[in-house]
């Protein structure tokens, strides 16, 4: 198994930060503007993305799960693209000063494939993303994702 | 041992992006404007990032080793934060259409730290800079590097 991991730090109160990635409206602001279900333990919550055509390029839907002690945020993917089957998306949430540092998560790749890297990239894009929608009031969700390479 | 893995995708032929990855002066204009020494196998490559007051807020001196097979670089941590020591930076890039595929490693971390977390957001960072400077003339090296959390 093999994680991908990152770090980000927030100039903004922990209650904030964990509304934007707690619930829809949160998570629509700085992942995919097609955002919807349930951000509740046991709900499912799912995302979607579309090509530049407009057709769907791809979903995910995660169960949502209870959060490990401290201010946590737990996503297990329950349907998605294949390598993602059976992952987990974690956000663990800790004051630092001014700061809100969110320790990110996406664990257990079975292995570490091409996709992984592009998805490694691309979360810290989406990380920066949310760091802006907290910040500023505006983050850049799909379709205003930042581009890292052909694949998207 | 866990690794940081990236992909970026750049609008260019492999030898603009060889060339920007492979010397002294294409790494001073993506990663950090102080870097310095001998960017060819068995040289010793030295970056340098300062704090805001001007103050050196750390070094890195990489020895630069041999090539896998295929256009690739590689350099092993010889000095520097203590844990990089004995760590690899490696970039593998292979041409895929219109664009260069760089697909990025800092492999051999001893334990998933938070200055690990930290590294793979900021590596992100330094990847699309590196696309910034081949596909426009103008990356954002250190010190105008994009500020990711608390740390830096």
């Amino acid at each position: 198994m093999v994680d991908i991991i990152h770090r980000v730090g927030i100039k903004a109160p922990l209650a904030k930060v964990y509304a934007a990635v707690a619930t829809v409206g949160g998570v629509a602001g700085w992942w995919t503007e097609e955002t919807s279900g349930e951000s509740q333990p046991g709900g499912t919550l799912k995302v979607l993305f579309r090509r530049p055509d407009g057709g769907e390029m791809g979903s995910i839907e995660f169960e949502v799960l209870e959060p490990s002690p401290g201010q946590s945020v737990r996503w297990r993917v329950k349907a998605g693209p294949p390598e993602w089957l059976g992952t987990d998306v974690t956000f663990q949430l800790q004051q630092d000063g001014d700061y809100t540092v969110v320790n990110f998560g996406h664990v257990n790749w079975r292995e570490p494939v091409d996709f992984m890297r592009h998805c490694s990239t691309k979360w810290a894009t989406f990380l920066l993303s949310l760091k802006e929608l907290v910040e500023t009031g505006k983050g850049r969700p799909a379709p205003d994702d930042v581009k890292i390479d052909n694949w998207n």
